[in-house]
This record gives C-alpha cells, sequence and structure tokens, in this order.
C-alpha cells in the first residue's frame, strides 16, 4: 500500500494531510463486482462490461444473486450490505468496482458502519460514482485521506458506449501503481481565478464530492462529505439548473452560508445543459454556462472555479480521485492528484 | 388575534403548544399577493386567480415589478425578500398568499432572518405551497404554533382549473374565524395504525412539512423542519419513487435513524403513481402503494400511516393548516385541526 503525505489543505494548517493509496491490480487478479444499489437493467451491457474486464486479464467475482430485485433495488439492504462487505473482507479479490448506480447506497450505510476494517479499506482500490457517490463518502469518513475512485462502471452503456480514452483512463486507474499515473490531469475551462491569485492560480486540498445529488443526500448524516479545506467535485445527470441551484444552496446554508470561503475551490464536471430555463433572455453575447454560475447561483468571485473537467455520465467520463491531495491549477486549467508521487 | 391553547404533542411532554392563529380576512380587505420563487409565466393563469381573489371581495395588493426576472426567478433575491417583508409589515394587507411556487424561497431565507417581528406573523394569515414550504417551516422556526396555510396559489393553474371543492376550501382557510371551520377534516385511508392501537387509534401532535422535495431541502440549514412529536404531512410532484425512498432515508438518517420514532404520525397526499418501476412485479393481488410505503421503504409497523389525503398538485387539493396542533384519527381516517375551537 502506498502511503503519501500529501501536501496540507489549507496554508494555515500545519499538519500535512495523511493519504492512502490502496495497491494496483495485476495481471490476472479477481476483482468484486457489487451491486449496492439498483438492479441489472441489461444482462447485455453488464455482459459487456464483464467481458472488458476479462480482456483486462481480470476475473470479475459477485457476492450476491445478480437475479435479486426489491422494486429498484438489487434485492434487499442486507444483502446489498453484506456484499459490500464480502468484497472488502474476502481475500480472494484485489480490488472492488460498483457494477451501477441507480438508487440505494444511503440505504445500506448504516449496515456497513463498523463492519468493514480500515485495514480492509486500505487494500482494495474501490471504484463507481453517480449513487455510489455515498459510499465514497462513508469509507472517507471510516478512514479519512483514503484514496476511491470516481469512475465509470460496468454494468452501465457510458462505458460500453464510453470513448477509448475513457475506458484508457479506468484501466489506468485498476492498474496504475502511483496515482499520478492512476489518475492524470484532468483538464477543464478556468471560469474564475478567484482567490487563487494570491498564490500564483493554484489552491490545494483533498478532492471530495462527486454527484450533487448524492452529496446533497448526505447533508446532516453521519456520512456527509467532508468539505473544510477541500477541493470540491460535482457533476450530476437530468437534474435542470433551478435543482442544482437548490442542491447548492442547501449545502452552503448547512454550511453557515460559508462554503465558499469554506473550500478551496469549486471542480464542475458534466451536468447537462439545461441550466436556465430559456438562454434567450442573456442576448447572443452571453454565455449560458458562465452566466449561470457567476450570476444567478452569484458564486462568490473569490472562489476558483474550473468547469468541463470529462467527468460524469458522460461518455467521455475519466477517472478521478476522491479523497487524493489535489493541486487545482487555475492558471493551467487543470486538477492534478499524486503530486508527492513525481517530487 | 385567536390564541388556542392545543393539546401537548406527546403524552409524555407536561407542557401543552401554544398555537397562533392570525385573525381571519373580511369581506373589502386587501391581501398581499407575492411572488418569492419563480416569475409568472402565464400572465392569463394570475389574471384568473385575481378575479377569482375579487369575486371574493379581496383586493390584491402586489409588492414586487411582476415582470422582474432572473433566469427562472421572479426578480433578484434582494427584490423577492423584500416583498416577503413588505407583504407582512404594510399596514394596507390583512392576509399574505404567495402567486406561486416554483424555486427560490429557500434562497432568500438568509435575507428574512430578523426581518419580520412576531408580532407582524401573528397579524396575517399566510398561504402557499410546494417551494413555499420553505417559507412555512421559516416562519414557524420563527414563531413555534404560529399556523400557517398549506394551499392552492392564484397564479397556478392547479386553482385555476381546481375543483369548486378545492377553490371552497381555500375561501374557508381565508375567511373561518376558528380554526376547525378555516380547516376542516382531512380525510385519507389508513395504512396503518400501528402504535395509535394502544391510544384509541389517535395521535396527536403539531403539525409540520408539505412538499417533500422542500422539506429535505432544509436538512441541516437553520429552518429545517422541526419533527419533534409532530405530525409529518408531505406531498410531492414529478418525483420518482426512488426519489422519495431516498429523501425520506435522508430525513431518517439526518435524525439518528429514528425519525419515525420521533414524530407522532405520517399523513401522506398525492406523491403521483409512479413510485416503482414496474408494478407488475408485485402481482395482481398487492396494492402498489401500500407495498412502496411498508415493504419498499420498510415503514416501521408502529408508526401511524394515513395517505391519500387531498393535498398536493391536484386539481383536489384542500387547504391543511401547518403549524396548528393536530390530532391524527386512525380509525375515522382523518386529520383534524383545532380541536380545542369545538370542545
Amino acid at each position: 500500500m502506498g502511503l503519501v503525505a500529501g501536501k496540507p489543505a489549507r496554508k494555515s494548517e500545519a499538519a500535512p494531510e495523511l493519504q492512502y493509496l490502496p495497491p494496483p491490480l495485476k495481471a490476472g487478479d479477481s476483482i468484486s463486482v457489487i451491486f449496492p444499489a439498483g438492479y441489472v437493467r441489461e444482462q447485455a451491457v453488464l455482459d459487456w462490461g464483464l467481458q472488458l474486464l476479462k480482456k483486462w486479464d481480470l476475473n470479475p467475482v459477485f457476492h450476491q444473486d445478480l437475479d435479486a430485485r426489491l422494486g429498484y433495488l438489487a434485492g434487499s439492504d442486507a444483502a446489498r450490505a453484506q456484499a459490500v462487505i464480502d468484497a472488502f473482507t474476502s481475500s480472494a479479490t484485489k480490488a472492488v468496482i460498483c457494477g451501477q448506480g441507480g438508487y440505494g447506497c444511503t440505504r445500506i450505510l448504516p449496515l456497513l458502519e463498523g463492519k468493514i476494517p480500515t485495514e480492509a479499506l486500505k487494500k482494495k482500490r474501490f471504484f463507481g460514482f453517480s449513487d455510489v457517490t455515498a459510499l465514497h463518502s462513508f469509507f472517507q469518513r471510516q478512514l479519512p485521506g483514503l484514496v476511491t475512485f470516481h469512475s465509470p462502471m460496468p454494468a452501465t452503456s457510458l462505458l460500453a458506449q464510453g470513448t477509448k480514452d475513457s475506458q484508457d483512463a479506468l484501466y489506468d486507474a485498476l492498474f496504475g501503481k502511483a496515482l499520478a499515473l492512476a489518475c492524470p490531469a484532468l483538464h477543464g475551462r478556468t471560469l474564475q481565478i478567484g482567490r487563487a491569485e494570491a498564490t500564483g492560480g493554484v489552491v490545494t486540498g483533498r478532492v471530495v464530492g462527486g454527484n450533487l445529488t448524492l452529496v446533497t443526500a448526505l447533508v446532516g448524516t453521519p456520512w456527509e462529505v467532508d468539505m473544510k479545506g477541500a477541493i470540491l467535485l460535482i457533476e450530476d445527470v437530468n437534474e435542470a439548473g433551478y435543482r442544482i441551484d437548490r442542491m447548492l444552496t442547501q449545502l452552503n446554508q448547512a454550511h453557515g452560508g460559508k462554503l465558499f470561503e469554506l473550500i478551496a475551490g469549486l471542480v464542475v464536471g458534466d451536468v447537462g445543459d439545461d441550466l436556465i430555463d430559456d438562454s434567450k433572455q442573456l442576448g447572443d453575447d452571453v454565455d449560458e454556462s458562465d452566466w449561470y454560475w457567476l450570476k444567478l447561483l452569484g458564486l462568490p468571485a473569490t472562489l476558483p472555479i474550473l468547469t468541463e473537467i470529462p467527468i460524469g455520465h458522460i461518455k467521455e467520463a475519466k477517472t478521478a480521485a476522491l479523497g487524493a491531495n489535489g493541486r487545482l491549477d487555475l492558471v493551467g486549467q487543470k486538477l492534478i492528484v499524486g503530486v508527492n508521487d513525481l517530487l
């Protein structure tokens, strides 16, 4: 297991934050494929994803009855929680990937509490996104600094129809030894540099977040995302602009109205393109996205914001390292992790 | 102003909870019509609603520029907040009704803090629902026991196309002197009696809640709905069953997993009919709604639940009294407020 002393999240904090990177996979390893949320809707899509894993010389292992179904869930809460526990505690597999999202991860969090030793978490890289955001936050609450992977999932058409770059990025995250190789820089577009002007356009902090709906669904619970000093990454799908607004408003109000001072920076992945009802009201010379974030949401001018990174419900989605110590470079327009690997 | 000492919310609590019912309107009164959230999308619908108020011999008064628009909002946060403040502090009007919902109420809560004296709140009945749920909770945080009205709104097609019973119910809530006359019993269907078996099928508590999405959007903020000992009323629109599940899961987890022991009972209004993906999986002899609440959500067998009350985004919507001391009668299958009025 790689143990890397990262940069401090905030200059005012003296101690560097520990970062735990579980070991990479090797060809021939077994990998747990779990369904902690929705049931498998298209067997053909799952089959395709499993073939991809096998092409990479990995052996997929299941820990639950794939035919189990309870409403929209892949079986009972108890069975889905047990699959997560078994995946991490099994000595047969070397990593854990969620087959898909849907809905159901938040339901099982109380059943996971105290059931997975932190030593087990340190041994296996964990992959998934969307609803799985709840598990990322849960694991990072169990072991702050644990690096987990915000990645495409093998039972979804997004991976099956994903670009070669997207599939290659998942491969790198599975097999890459150093974090900087597992998760190379994510490039975006700087919306504003904000207070990063004072520090050469760069801010640092732990990378947290994921799907905004799930980040918001954890507010007030014991497993909410720890945003203090963090680089907050968000993406969402099928959510209108007013819903994203409502969620960020709640996150801000739940942090005493100081969220955008509390975080180091904001990184926005794909959020669809339905941010306001009618972009005609803006006139031709105004960019809808810029106007939405800066004028309608009114994010403060001091907040460093990088948008349009390839993360989320898109075919081009790359894999991001949550829990890692990140370096948000507003001049270079990129988010980097594993900085210390390269020093 | 009517001041009614209600029943204690929980038998274990000795002191009865105070309840503040602002005075009713009289023919010829002026009423503030405010837009704290979305902008007016159909002038013709608003015109129709204003005609209804005028037919009832009320004089609608506005406190903001009705042409103002910022994205999906009816103007800036400052202007919308000021309209709310002006409506309550104006000596010219005797009640306040929201023209419509949409989205935007949570954004202005920080701007309302400390700006409306509780004496002003006691003087005017307040009406609205949906996004306006945030204002109901805000006002009840300012003055616990303040009765506010979960009602149809005049700039929405739901009122224009509403049933005569629905329109009559709004009339009663505007003009009814005693609470029991302003908000008569709401009849529903008992899903289970639960722990109310021990108390003759009846539980009591303050009526709280409204739109589930908004109730959830207040979690973690200073204005979240106070659910302790309460009769929790929920409705929602255009939200799939898995979203309702996610919201109730968050509410429960934000209350230490004890929400359904903490509240006196649950009252469910209209939530659409898309609760599970595929009701065929249940077989013909299973009611989808019952199965959803009791088996899929797994609400505890001890929780008193009344469903199908006519509240929400439906033409038949009645007006409910939030903040009032309620009596949930699972044998009579109804929710009653203003009990003491009739003793």
